[in-house]
């Protein structure tokens, strides 16, 4: 095991009508004035927005809107809304919505204690030291983003999607209710399991041994999103099942099933190129790239996939030949998502094979920024797509 | 699953020589005179103490010393720290060493801010609202009290054993280097196996239903216990054993095993009053009690039981009487504990039978404080205690 700091001190408020505490919470950390940042019309058509405000007015918190966050967020609206927590004195930032919300929030709320560009955090010129605080109140269980320290951002005039992290963004309170996300479509469900699972993937495929208590968190959230998901995609309105995804999603990327070992983020990094070039679902994506970065890797480390199919998917160990073990978990995993409606190749995604050499170009030096298992040159990245494309069951 | 808050704002610095940058992290957490609070003369013997106040030093912060922590921590000494923080005007409590020492702190911590008793905490009298804040150099994995608000100290007049909590004693900053552990004798690292367990095990058994997500992570902390804890009895001095040992133990306490379910503390309070008579180790009381109380309390939920066992023992699966295999993951676990050189039964723990009903009298009302599995009468403990008396293998 490696040295490490865990740190996740956000307070975490899971149960139903939980978005009623908002403004006591906020109260409690401190805010004054805040900034409201939502996506869509979803949260003012199904009335969070208004119960989440309402709960603001009743602690007499002043407060300003900001909406239109759209998935994959864009470095556009993070200036509009930088620009907006300068002029009226913003002192905290409550998002109200997924991963894409939160994580256009966080962008906003170290830009606004910041003088230069707030991009130079996303190209890796300047690091996050201080943000304005940030509460969340989560309505997809997907991105993590609630528990982490982390945001990834679009830049909308070169399709570029960055991430940067810091403790500084992790919120100081993030309010769960499973019910709110009992209303999202079963396609994104699908997806947010996907990028729950990958989140713990990255983390699970690594070249530190004798890690054997993160080894078994990890698999504790792989397992349960096996047995979970497939029931929330049968019956969108299970609220058991929504509050397990819900949960393991945070505990997926608190770190908690990190610390003490060498992560491996190029399959993330590998998908962004996808997202960004398409414009589709990070889950979707993930879900094409993830199984097909699996294949090429494998070899590095046969018994820590064969581990993997073994303790998450119940398949039989191969003592003789490991390698079909291994396989046999990745086809375990791919064909789970195939299960869930997601996309397993390019064809499937509207992706396009012809495109992979542009894909690797805009990857460019990004590919191995945080590579902890299996280091990739342009051509392996190249073959990782291609594996992703004609991939099938 | 139940509604929930989870709060562990516990910055935990994990490896080699962390201990070091203990000044660092108190100037970091905004201490200026630091009660250093210890136990026996071990951590003075082997240079602990000097290291850690020289990084003090270091960041030229003042300090007083306070040690004679003994095992289960007495009232009396708390007393003495809480009029020495007073008087000396200590804005940070540093502890150094284990479970006993950080509650002591913690008492201390609590008992500074307060007018009345501090003992009113652990009556019932009073909740604790505010305290000192504490950082902690952990030298044994047992107690998780290093990433928890629990405290638990014994009234030197009275023998009661009791606790309090408070997310005012969550540790600023927790230093956890496994390497403090290897000298550890293997008997007391056993006793710390099994409160480890313990802690899990109470979350574990639970009249909650669909909870897989805690499950999952209760039995990632079993899993790993049962495979690590026979390694640092074979070898003390394996680092990677000792490290995954001391993680689990402070994964299996900060209540992200244990969020969103009844959790059920009363096998810990009938072992209180054990180690409370008897000054035995918490830990071989735990090994005593933990199985007896399993074993009363599995005709409630065999399957729960089952999934123990077959989860973390992998015991086969009796589908026609799941009491069966329920019954032998009970077996497996008291065989592990015997194996790990604890005892099982009260000969070998030094207790008496004849004193059972003593032992149940000063349980008196607070045997179901936090029932929330079985509920127990008088007669239930009783009958707990003969079973503890009697068991063999």
């Amino acid at each position: 095991m490696d040295s490490f700091n865990f740190y996740s001190p956000t307070e975490f408020v899971f149960g139903k009508n939980r978005e009623c505490e908002a403004g006591q919470l906020i109260k409690k950390y401190g805010g004054k004035k805040t900034l409201v940042h939502f996506g869509g019309g979803s949260a003012v058509k199904s009335g969070l927005l208004k119960r989440v405000t309402d709960s603001l007015d009743v602690e007499k918190l002043d407060y300003v809107l900001l909406g239109g966050v759209k998935p994959n967020p864009r470095d556009t609206l993070v200036y509009e809304g930088i620009e907006l927590c300068k002029k009226e004195g913003i002192d905290f930032i409550l998002c109200v919505g997924g991963g894409s919300v939160i994580d256009s929030a966080k962008a906003i709320a170290a830009g606004a204690l910041y003088d230069g560009d707030f991009w130079d955090f996303y190209s890796g010129k300047a690091s996050i030291v201080k943000a304005l605080p940030v509460g969340t109140v989560l309505t997809i269980a997907a991105a993590g983003s609630e528990g982490s320290g982390d945001t990834v951002v679009t830049q909308e005039k070169t399709g570029l999607k960055r991430g940067a992290g810091s403790n500084a963004l992790r919120p100081r309170f993030s309010i769960m209710n499973p019910e709110l996300t009992c209303t999202l479509p079963p396609f994104q469900t699908a997806c947010g399991a996907a990028d729950i699972m990958a989140h713990v993937f990255e983390r699970y495929f690594t070249n530190t041994t004798e890690v054997e208590i993160t080894d078994r968190l990890c698999e504790a959230v792989l397992s349960t999103m096996v047995k979970e998901a497939p029931r929330v995609i049968a019956d969108p309105n299970n609220y058991e099942a929504r509050a397990n995804i819900m949960w393991a999603g945070t505990v997926a990327h608190t770190n908690i099933c990190g610390v003490g070992r060498s992560q491996d983020w190029n399959s993330h990094n590998i998908e962004h190129e996808l997202s960004g070039l398409y414009d589709v679902a990070h889950g979707a994506g993930l879900a094409v790239i993830m199984p097909a970065w699996m294949e090429f890797v494998m070899p590095h480390n046969p018994m820590r996939f064969a581990q993997m199919a073994t303790r998450v998917f119940g398949c039989a160990m191969n003592f003789e030949k490991p390698e079909e073990t291994a396989k046999e978990g990745i086809r375990c995993f791919r064909r789970f998502l195939k299960e869930l409606g997601l996309p397993i190749n390019f064809k499937e995604l509207g992706a396009k094979e012809e495109d992979i050499p542009l894909l690797v170009e805009k990857l460019g030096l990004c590919e191995n920024k945080t590579w902890g298992f299996v280091r990739l040159s342009s051509d392996d990245v190249a073959a990782i797509y291609h594996i992703a494309a004609k991939a099938t069951l």
